[in-house]
């Protein structure tokens, strides 16, 4: 695919992913961390507007000037901004709107895309377009949340499933030995610059599961009060179960004695052989506490990955995010993607069922709060 | 008008209230007492179904059962329900959903008007109807609330003004004797139970303005720091002045050292003839006192309302809302309707600009915590 | 007695109120409506000093300038203060230091009142009594609050009593005929402002219970659900009691079974037989319900108490707590005394046992918001 | 010494911390992180009565039933406890009392100790050594806060002087080569739990600051706008610089143009050669960034660390608090010392002029939220 097809094939899934939404669904924000889909719309289309057609594309005209202020998302470089928690009390700009602004953007672009660039817009293009699948992949995670916190439990679509395979593989534990390993993206495409740059870590001997935990699995763990026992905690995970009453998985609901969760095809008895999805970091960690395990570090897991299969779910691991030996940010608006989140969060490794296609790669590195359960979180065991 | 008449007129009225809307403006609930327009729809509707058809309608069926949950407000007798700060987080049911009920249960009350009913069931009927006259009044004003705190400052209306009158009457100052006078409402018609019983009430001399208080003189008590002033403000008034950061009325915007404000018509300069409005009870009394008067009592309003015009805007009063004597409350859930607010908010009377016709009388009593300034809110002298 | 007995004699009096208490219990802030009582003790220093030695006793020399800061309360005249919620964060000035202040401050004051002085300033003093006479009642309250919220229940004294007489009267209803009444003082010695104007008030036909209701009356409104059945409640009552987890009085504990409350004397099995203490408005409002009665007006008690015994407990009424016909502030500093508070708040007639003698009369007028149990309240039932 | 005479020197070194304090200083809790001095005398009591007089003293007599809910810190295991918030108001037990406390307990550990103890034994009587010397830094910390809030400033002692040497030496950058080091403790005496296992790291070359940054090289920062320029700051610190209105190290206040600060022995001008300290570790980042360089990890600082004179600050690393290889719990109560906390903690290394001697190391880490600034926190860059 050259540059405008490429272009175009990712505009377009973000809109088929918002294909069998109704209007009302584009708008709200049930918590601060879900954004309503017209703003992910919008948001995806001004970082292309700003940091490449007003950069580099001579006399594009600005599609609307307030839409800066709406749709940036926290780069402080790039003025002032609708603040986080206020995205869903917007009815305007619509739903129509958006989708115009994006027709105005894309027809732009194409004519951009189609001259020659140079090598930094060249990065600056390949950024945007990965910037959008990371939008895309929260798209799905914050229609699931608008659709699975309604009291009606609307229906997603009848085809999406939330598994690729039937049924998980049967369990058994790699062993890697110790000494010294290469962590980090050597490869030639694309990568965000946490990945960078490659250095050695020691690792010692440790073994990691061929498989993610699954929801039978997790069910034993809650049916021997694993979420009573305080002994399985850290302190603040401990806090939190009992500050939100958290008695389950995030969408998990006991009817009638059994446990049912809401999923893209609406709400269904779970299944005891998926693998164990939306749980937090603190659950995670207490789930492998109850087996005597842990969680793997994000070198484990990087360097084991090659030896099971993965991209299901995202994957608590148990490293904190940090940077890299020598990770610098980029200057200006750019830098601010991903170096000053590095603070209080936990990396995932691997990618999830909302994940785009050839998004991922074994050296990517997702981060959230160690509260957050919305997006497809799972869970193997090291020891 | 018979009362499917009524009825069809009533329910017409809130639907063209809407009529400029977008769908995605029938969602959004950006602060807890502004609810979304499609809520106002839906909640108007359960009504006159859970105390109408439910209760009277033999061989009625219920729309869906769940939508007791979604559009239940206040009701502890009638379930569970969303609480109140949530109604923005709900998509679904859709605005298209919502029409689709009121239609059904519109069919549905319109057969059961059309036969004979009992005088209780009539109460609940007249009922029914100045329920929703109170919801388009919240729905206007709602509605402005949504439009007049987006960024983009959305026209609701180009031919909708909120005056009556193109500019204020001169001032005057009505005395009335003291006495005792009869209170509460006495007619024929419909009225709230807080309006009963008619009772004495013991007044002092007094006078009262015949007109409104003009944004002019309001003006004239900000350039002279009354917002500064600490003297002029109840304590309460003064914390929530310097907690929130208010500095002018709400809507208002110093836009290049003019005073802007956000109107049905879209962002105005202010016209300084017009009656002020959006503000709090607080800045009602800090104004007053700022005047070296005072508001008036709800009895002494009462009492000298035709001598004057009013309807314009809701008048704050310095009267607490409490039970007139032998105040009761009806049996089961309509007795919720008044009594359990009766404490710690304010009197307004008389009516505004959002009042449906023939809604209010001189005897109407509405109430809000004294914070509030998102109804036609306005300021009458007494002294 | 003469004025410097007076005051010696007031002033001895809080002193002998902390006599039971170690220098721990001078020092903490339980709550933000609590102050610590050696906060009190220097707080009506403070008032001595600025507000007559400081204005009207030529060259007295302040004790400390950075006592302002601390001791201030609210007065928004005498400048910055610390933040009511930080008094329990102050470990300085010592309690030592603070009976140092006082002596130094009725040395001063001594030889102050010793000369003839002027009406204004004679008011002065008066209010100067009268404020550490209400500082008195809080300073009781106040310990209550800081021992019984102590997880070893220490006692105050084991002589000190909470009630007048050793059970209650048999309960008769007395009956007002409708009329115009006289409210408001007119007396010849102190009252506050908020006592006047006198003026007059018409009032219909009521019945006023002749005794309290006792603690027996309260547990059979606790055993038949009082705390559980919302009709009972105002909408904010009832959320109180549910976010508070309210299930009785302040201060009662049920333990194997039986109701134990904390007392000057100590934890102690609930007397039967005594008069009910430490409700809040809506508690007292909600137990009213349950009877099928209501709370008094403060008019309506006024008019009728001479007619009873009172004084063991503050009585909540249905009043909130409003300004009087004709009501002014005093200019400057005096003038924040009680007007700026006259809004959200209930008035509470008649006296406790925490209030010293000949501080209150029946035209007196205590006011706290709804939701305070910390004095000591009591319901007398009207119909 | 002997295990007796050990005991005796720790437990004396901590009242003789208190040994400068008023009765009053003792109890109060004026944030969440500090803990009333009093508090902390009867916590380390209750530790040795808890973990040894009643686990291991055949008929030793508990003091007092109602200790164990006072003085309890966050031990779930050992039943419930006055929650963190409320500390500070209980005026009881008394500080007489607590020095009661400590003599029994004293008396009792010295004829316990007397004895021959078992392994087992002896390591949790170093624990409980080790213990109160991590309380004995808390308590000078946490005085240096109650007395450094007050606005009367007052001195702890004249002579107690917050710095070891009298100025920095001149700054030079040690320069450490590549390759895998060892990490962790291997001695022979008392470390704890999270110190081990010894294992191997893989490090980068590196460079690290032979001198700790001087106020003089943060003032530089203050004036060149370091607080007003969020490019530096993580989007958590940025958040926390604005919503806590942050401009300066804690204890710092602008008089007169002059930047003086808050000492042990009262308030002064602040030095330009002494190290910085009460800094988070968002203003060590911030401060590192505008230098451009960073802060070292806890491995770098552990493998340099007998390049260079450490010991007066604790200082900031670069790395999150996360368990070693192998690192697993004690059973029972003891293993919620440490393992519980890690996670959102940043590491500290060194030790601090209120570190008790020998009771820091090489290995040692000290863990604390990221915006905490009470302790003796300070700044060592690397590159």
């Amino acid at each position: 695919m050259n540059l405008v097809e490429k272009y175009l094939s990712i505009r377009k899934y973000s809109e088929e992913l918002c294909q069998p939404l109704q209007a009302e669904d584009y708008v709200v924000q049930p918590v601060v961390d879900v954004s309503p889909p017209k703003w992910h719309l919008g948001h995806t289309t001004w970082f292309f507007e700003t940091f490449l057609l007003k950069a580099f594309s001579p006399g594009y005209q600005v599609y609307d000037d307030n839409y800066n202020f709406v749709f940036n998302s926290y780069y402080e470089t790039i003025g002032n901004r609708v603040i986080r928690t206020d995205r869903g009390n917007l009815s305007r700009p619509s739903v129509n709107d958006i989708y115009k602004y994006r027709s105005y953007v894309d027809e732009a672009m194409v004519k951009f895309l189609s001259d020659e660039v140079g090598n930094d817009v060249y990065e600056l293009i390949v950024l945007g377009f990965n910037h959008e699948q990371q939008h895309q992949e929260l798209l799905l995670t914050d229609i699931k949340f608008i659709l699975g916190n309604n009291p009606l439990f609307p229906v997603y679509h009848e085809q999406k499933t939330e598994v690729l395979s039937p049924s998980q593989n049967e369990q058994r534990f790699l062993t890697i030995e110790e000494g010294v390993y290469d962590i980090g993206f050597n490869g030639e495409g694309f990568c965000f610059d946490n990945e960078l740059n490659r250095h050695k870590v020691y690792l010692n001997n440790f073994s990691i599961s061929s498989s993610l935990v699954s929801n039978e699995d997790y069910i034993a763990f809650i049916e021997d009060g694993g979420y009573k026992n305080f002994n399985l905690w850290h302190a603040e995970g401990w806090d939190w179960v009992n500050t939100s009453h958290i008695e389950a998985p995030m969408y998990w609901h006991k009817i009638n004695g059994n446990w049912h969760n809401y999923t893209l095809q609406g709400l269904k008895v779970v299944d005891p052989n998926q693998p164990l999805t939306h749980i937090s970091y603190y659950e995670a960690y207490a789930f492998a506490s109850w087996k005597g395990m842990r969680l793997p570090t994000e070198f484990e897991w990087e360097v084991s990955a090659k030896h099971f299969s993965w991209g299901e779910r995202w994957e608590w691991t148990e490293s904190a995010y940090l940077p890299y030996p020598g990770f610098s940010k980029a200057p200006g608006a750019i830098g601010e993607y991903n170096g000053k989140f590095m603070v209080n969060q936990k990396v995932l490794r691997g990618a999830s069922i909302a994940t785009p296609e050839q998004h991922s790669r074994i050296t990517y590195r997702n981060f959230f709060h160690p509260n957050l359960r919305w997006q497809y979180t799972g869970i193997r065991l090291a020891k």
